[in-house]
C-alpha cells in the first residue's frame, strides 16, 4: 500500500524509523511495556479482531510519558539543565512532572486557573512547580516565557518536537511487535504527535498497515489540513475529548501528509457511547479522547474480518464529571 | 499457622481440595485465566506488595461465572437438564444466564422489578427467560418456585451448594499458582461462597498464608457470626456493595470457621475511597464488593513490607450512579 508522499512543509526534519528504535532504547527501562488487550464482546460488536495498545496504563496514566521520558532524556545527554517547563492543562503535564521527578530536575508547569483539580493535585504530587494563570492560548504562552525567564527552564512543546514525536511513535513500535500484521491502525489526532510518531513506525515495520487518523468532528482541524494540503488551525474546541482540542504543527503535519492514509471524523455521541461501551464490557477507564478511535471502528469503518490495531491514548478522568452523567442529569 | 477447628454445624460435608482441583479441570477450558495486576501507587499506599486477581475481567464480570460454569457442568452430567434457574439481581444472574447459554440450556432468572436496567439488559442479552417480581426474599423465592414447577428448571443456589464453592476457588487457586508465597489473603464475604472456596484452596496450597474476609460494617453479620460461634443473619442491607448484602448460609459458615482466620469489616466511606482510588490510580473498573478488601488494606491491617493476595471479585457496575456521585452532588 502507498502512502502519500507530500513534500513537507516543515522546516525541521521528519524523524525516521531509526530515531524511533534510538529512542525506544533510552527510554525502554523507564516506560510500562502496556499490555494489548482484545474482548470477545468488541469483536464481536466490530465484526472484527481489534487490538487495543493500552496507554492508559502507561505511567502518569498517558502515552505522552513515553515523549516526556524521551525529551526530558535528550535534554540531559549533554548536562543536567536548570529546570524544564511546559504549558498545559492535562496529560502532557502530568508526563513531564514525573519524568523531570524521576530526574530529580525541577519541572515549571504553567496551568490554566480553570483547569480541573484532579489534574492540577496530579502534577502537584509529581512535585512539579505550578504557575497559574488565565485560560487563553496567550496567557499561558506569555506566562510560560516569565517562568523560562526567570527559572532558566527549558521548553519542552507537547507535540512540535522530534524528541517527543519519536517518543510517542514507540507504542506503535510495541504494538505491532505483539501483533505485526495489522490491516489498519487508528490514532487518535489532537496536535499529532502521537499519529506522527506511529506512522513512522508503521511505515517502516508494516508498510502494508493502513495508518488512520480519527478525531472529533468538531474539531476537524487535521482532517480538513489533510485533505486540502493547507494547515489549518483549529476553529472549535468544544469537543468532549478534551485531549484532541490543538491544532497540528507544521512538523506533525509534514509526517502526516507523509505517512498516513486517511484521517476519519466521529461526532461527540459516538465518543460517548464508545467510550461507555468500553468501560462497560472491558471493564478498564479509558479517555473521551481514547474513545475516538473506538468509535470510528465502530461506526467509520468496515472492520469486519480486518484485524486492526488501536491506541488507547490515556485513561486520565475526572470521576466527578463523566460525560453521560453530564449529559443526562445536567450536573456536569 | 493454625487455622480455627470448629465442628462443622452444615449436615452437607465441606468441600475439600480435591473437590476444587476437579473443579478446576472441569471449567478451565471455559473461563478467563485473569491477569494478577500490581501498581506502584498502590503499593506506596499500602507500605506492602498487593497483588489483585482481576475477576473483573471475568467473563460476565465477576467470579460468579467460576461457580456457575461449574455447577451448570454438573448438573449437565447425568444428562442435559430441561433448564436451570435462579433468582437475583446481581452478579449470579448473569453468571447463570451466560453458564446455560453457552450449553444452549434454557436459564430462568427471578429478578426484582427494581432491579438496575444494566444487570436486567446483560442478562437479557445471554438469552434468559427473566420473571420479575416484588423486591422482597420472600416475592423472590415464591417466584421462583412457581418458575422451577412449570418448567421443571433446576436450582443453582448463589453460595449455598459445594459445586459453586468449589468453582469460586479456583480463583485462589489460580492466584497462588501465580504468587504462591502470600502473607494474607483478602476476600469480600456475601454469601460467603467465593471465601469458602478460597479458604479452603489456600489453606491446602498455601497454609502459611493468613486468610481474612472483609464484609462492610453496615452488613457485619459474618463477624458477628464468626465471633460469636452462631449463625447471625444479615440485618441491614444498607451498604453500597450490592454484592455483600447477604446472608451466610450454614454450609458457607462451617467453611468459614474451619479455614478462616480473621474477619474485618469497613466502613461505607473507607469502601467509597478505596473503590475510587483503584478506578483512578489502576485505571480498572471494580464494583465495591471488590472494594471492600481494599479498603481493609488500607485502613485495618498492617501490610507493611507484606505480601497481599486480594481477591477483585467484579466490575459490573451501574455507570449511572457511581457512590461519589450520589454522595456530592445528589443526583443518584
Amino acid at each position: 500500500m502507498n502512502k502519500k508522499r507530500k513534500r513537507s512543509v516543515s522546516s525541521v526534519p521528519i524523524p525516521s524509523f531509526t530515531d524511533i528504535q534510538h529512542a525506544y532504547q533510552k527510554i525502554s527501562p523507564h516506560i510500562h511495556h502496556t499490555p494489548v488487550l482484545s474482548s470477545q464482546k468488541v469483536n464481536d460488536r466490530a465484526g472484527g479482531a481489534i487490538f487495543f495498545k493500552c496507554e492508559n496504563f502507561q505511567k502518569a496514566g498517558a502515552f505522552k510519558y513515553r515523549g516526556a521520558t524521551h525529551a526530558v532524556t535528550e535534554l540531559c545527554s549533554s548536562g543536567t539543565p536548570q529546570g524544564v517547563a511546559t504549558h498545559s492543562s492535562g496529560n502532557h503535564a502530568q508526563a513531564v512532572a514525573l519524568a523531570a521527578s524521576v530526574r530529580n530536575i525541577p519541572a515549571h508547569i504553567v496551568m490554566p486557573g480553570n483547569a480541573p483539580r484532579v489534574k492540577v493535585n496530579a502534577v502537584r504530587e509529581y512535585g512539579a512547580d505550578i504557575t497559574f494563570c488565565e485560560a487563553t492560548q496567550d496567557a499561558r504562552e506569555k506566562t510560560l516565557e516569565e517562568v523560562i525567564q526567570q527559572t532558566g527552564a527549558l521548553f519542552i512543546h507537547p507535540y512540535d518536537n522530534p524528541h517527543i514525536i519519536t517518543g510517542q511513535g514507540t507504542a506503535a513500535l510495541e504494538l505491532l511487535q505483539e501483533q505485526p500484521d495489522l490491516d489498519m491502525m487508528l490514532v487518535p489526532i489532537g496536535g499529532g504527535g502521537l499519529i506522527s510518531g506511529c506512522a513512522i513506525a508503521t511505515s517502516a515495520l508494516s508498510p502494508g498497515t493502513k495508518m488512520i487518523g480519527v478525531e472529533p468532528k468538531v474539531a476537524n482541524d487535521a482532517c480538513l489540513s489533510f485533505n486540502t494540503g493547507t494547515l489549518h488551525p483549529v476553529q472549535s474546541t468544544d469537543t468532549v475529548a478534551d485531549g484532541l482540542r490543538t491544532s497540528l504543527s507544521e512538523l506533525t503535519f509534514s509526517c502526516i501528509q507523509q505517512h498516513v492514509n486517511e484521517i476519519l471524523t466521529v461526532n461527540e455521541q459516538e465518543i460517548i457511547n464508545a467510550m461507555r461501551f468500553i468501560w462497560e464490557r472491558m471493564k478498564i477507564i479509558i479517555e473521551p479522547s481514547s474513545a475516538v478511535p473506538v468509535a470510528a471502528a465502530f461506526n467509520r469503518i468496515d472492520t469486519e474480518q480486518k484485524k486492526v490495531g488501536i491506541i488507547i491514548s490515556g485513561g486520565n478522568m475526572d470521576l466527578d464529571h463523566l460525560p453521560w452523567n453530564d449529559n443526562t442529569n445536567g450536573t456536569g
